[in-house]
């Protein structure tokens, strides 16, 4: 047994079941281990951004690392964008990189570059194997590392002879690490705070984000009147009918810190005290008032869950029913195609556990509102803001959730970051629909260049934000890749295209344009 | 005047043209300084690997950095690949990274991430600016770096208010470093070896392979019977009618050590001792002897042409006339599309000037000999092996060439990377025709897999390197960024569409399809 299949054999007795690859002449070993092997899933993308985005996708929805598997350094930077949105999820994710063959690295060949040194920013833990022999427990070590609450990107570099020559026997089904518990202290404090008559708030993200502790906040603002609220840019937000309601922070710092204004006391649920996405001139970072006081309930890599039970407890608010949204569906727009009549549509036709992958950008501005009381589904956003993450997430996620319609909401300039993402979801046949919001330019970008204070609106600087020369077709690009597609320039064209796209399995495009 | 206008003036004033952007919102001020200025040319790309690729295509056809703006860390991976072959082709680049405000980057905001760890594996210096005053000399310093020789990448990471902020005067025209000269005692052991009756070899790279470099090599060779040849992938090679042959290291070991095993003496040109592109199981790295005696005449940031120069006249062949190839255009082929009838149809059809920009893999392997007595032309080729760099290399070679056609040869795989950047040929009106060979497969590492041992060749494994489920209709995806393109299955259709586009100014692509 060769490097390469203890390894894989390691990931399989670990519970990985699927690994993303773009490989080359450097992990072809591990590509014919996995082709020998009935147990481990390889995927196909074209771009290793589309890997890593995916990587990211499934882990958000499996609760578990997929693999990456990724050629040299190079692969590894396509990959790293995304990398770095995982990272702000905390999605564990395992990048399997293939490097030069130990004694062929000195030569300094084409491919040679510094990969320990691409990987540890966009990596928790990096480790350069050593030798066959030591690649099964190096494996098992990264699956460990990757399920370490909140979840790790672990990044393994495998020099080509550690793949090819002979190995040990595979690693057995390691222990995993559980989430540790909140301090009691830290509990205590919350529940003193949410009693002493101060306006205060529920700043959750990340773990606290699942139905059952929507509910256990919803029992706390019952109880203490305190208010609840999310981060902008949450990896995974249950939402709908049946959940309990939350306020999203918003993106810009006028509404962020009107939403904000009141508060004399944050109480942070596995999130950090907000501030803003990008600093402009002459405004603070923090969206927060400067009297108002901070207090962590739960850190990000503890159980949120556990802290907030413990909390409803102590504070007897346990009694009381979670106030949970009924089924409410937008009525559908008729007309011009507007952000807000699609945001109907998508809500109209939303199914039970959709799960809806959000890189809308400025075209969503409609969609929570009109989604707030539609039938149960998730809800995945840009953790860290790094454009072209939602086609390759929304990969991830219909793999992990093969029995759910994934909606994919993306701007059309995100989207050509990693457009090579259509391709794999043909090839897998994914049951992904994809909408984009053509209005052919980097609408944000010409707000923010508003917001920052920078005069010159010429049309030259407008150009730099434009994508109206030439109008890029997504349906062309879309069918060039195996997905079919239609283009919606009416409400009631997009009304028809959704609901049609939504009671049909497999992958889809809509082209949305509009002005 | 703010900090982004001075610097803009400041790389105005020492020699830079053009900038390759897809900028954020940390960018905006210097979007709004370009857009105020007349004297810069901004190009758009849809992705940033397209600007980092067309920032290598520019330096090595101009001689001279062109300006990358990439938005943080992430904007930044995007663009390392690229950056890994410009950093192998030794082209000098100015990277442009904005950041969070010096004052934001504390709060870890979600784009936050470690942008020098990021920087340094693709940088030959890396600089993260202090304030508005310091940026201008800044600026000028990174054009300084960049035109060391023989070429460096120069990044310069930009917080936002270190645009947005007051700043000082721009820096005037400053010094740019000449190229060092070889030591004389480097030609004297060359002059000594080419002379002492043993078979001998120069190996060239880099600026070894200008038109004068190469005269100079052959009247070496007639002059000692030494063996001509040059490194498999190099940045810019003058070949055809006129200049003087050269002979092409194969990338494959079985090739390269066959045309070096008799080599008793190798003697360096701006070139390293030749190696494996990758190792393989049981086969020795180096290409060469084990009893070969190496020599460097000339480091790659010497002036090669000087080192010629001074040993052409040391061993008194300055008086020989270089051997230049006669024209002799290969004739079309007809009926079925083979690998060869394309090879013949671009050796008839190129154009004096045209460059070829060679990503064509495996598919290419007829390419060399058709094109080797056609009209005069530069070749670029892939010098760090991260595929993709072609589309965008091709870009960056039309804007700093607008007179000469640029033909891009591209497998349909390496295609895919970045294919965004047709959209940016179409928008810039750029006199490109790119041919893809689609034979709908990585058939580099299917070849690859056979060679490296890998006993498994089942389905499973060979679907992961299989691009045809489904097959990319490459005709839709130019359409779909506004470039024209069209489909050949036989060499008659291909002939007649290559015709077409040689004599046709602007973008197109033909998509060449074949088994």
């Amino acid at each position: 047994m060769n490097g390469a299949e203890s390894m894989l054999e390691t990931l399989i007795n670990n519970g990985i079941e699927v690994c993303f690859s773009n490989p080359g002449t450097s992990e072809m070993h591990m590509v014919a281990a996995i082709g020998k092997s009935q147990r481990m899933r390889s995927i196909l993308s074209l771009f290793e951004g589309v890997c890593s985005g995916a990587a990211d996708g499934y882990a958000r929805m499996a609760g578990k690392p997929a693999l990456t598997l990724l050629h040299l350094g190079p692969g590894l930077s396509n990959a790293s964008a995304n990398l770095h949105n995982a990272r702000k999820a905390f999605s564990p994710v395992i990048n399997l990189i293939g490097d030069h063959a130990t004694y062929h690295k000195r030569f300094d060949a084409p491919l040679n570059s510094d990969v320990e040194g691409l990987s540890a920013p966009v990596s928790h833990w990096v480790k350069t194997v050593s030798s066959a022999a030591d690649l099964p427990a190096d494996a098992g070590k990264a699956v460990q590392v990757a399920m370490e609450k909140p979840g790790r990107i672990a990044t393994l570099i495998i020099p080509a002879d550690c793949a090819w020559d002979e190995s040990v026997s595979p690693v057995s089904a390691l222990p995993m690490p559980d989430a540790p518990l909140a301090d009691q202290g830290a509990i205590d404090q919350a529940a003193e705070w949410l009693t002493n008559g101060r306006r205060t708030t529920l700043m959750m993200s990340h773990g606290a984000l699942t139905e059952e502790s929507l509910a256990l906040a919803n029992q706390i603002a019952q109880a203490t009147g305190a208010k609840i609220m999310c981060d902008t840019f949450t990896p995974r937000l249950a939402r709908g009918e049946g959940r309990c309601d939350i306020e999203r922070l918003g993106y810009f710092a006028e509404q962020a810190t009107v939403q904000l204004e009141d508060a004399e006391q944050l109480i942070m649920v596995a999130s950090k005290a907000p501030v803003g996405f990008f600093a402009y001139p002459g405004k603070p970072s923090e969206f927060y008032p400067e009297s108002c006081a901070l207090h962590t309930l739960s850190r990000v890599e503890e159980s949120a869950v556990d802290a907030l039970r413990r909390l409803v407890d102590q504070i007897g608010a346990s009694g009381l029913a979670p106030q949970r949204l009924a089924l409410v569906k937008p009525d559908l727009a008729s007309g011009e195609l507007t952000l807000e009549s699609m945001a109907r549509a998508v809500g109209h036709y939303l199914l039970t556990d959709t799960i809806i992958v959000d890189e809308s950008a400025t075209s969503g501005a409609f969609m929570p509102a009109m989604t707030r009381n539609s039938e149960p589904h998730d809800w995945l956003s840009l953790t860290g803001g790094s454009i072209g993450y939602g086609l390759p997430v929304a990969i991830g996620a219909a793999v992990a959730s093969p029995d759910r319609k994934v909606l994919c909401l993306h701007g059309d300039g995100g989207a050509m970051y990693t457009i090579q993402a259509l391709w794999t979801m043909a090839r897998e046949d994914l049951d992904i629909c994809v909408v984009i919001f053509a209005n052919r330019k980097y609408q944000i970008l010409q707000v923010e260049l508003a917001r920052v204070g920078a005069q010159s609106m010429n049309k030259q600087t407008l150009d730099m934000l434009d994508l109206s020369n030439p109008d890029i077709d997504f349906v062309k690009l879309s069918e060039g890749m195996g997905v079919r597609a239609s283009t919606a320039t009416t409400a009631d064209e997009f009304n028809q295209q959704l609901a049609t796209a939504m009671k049909t399995r497999g992958p889809c495009l809509i082209e949305a344009v509009f002005d």
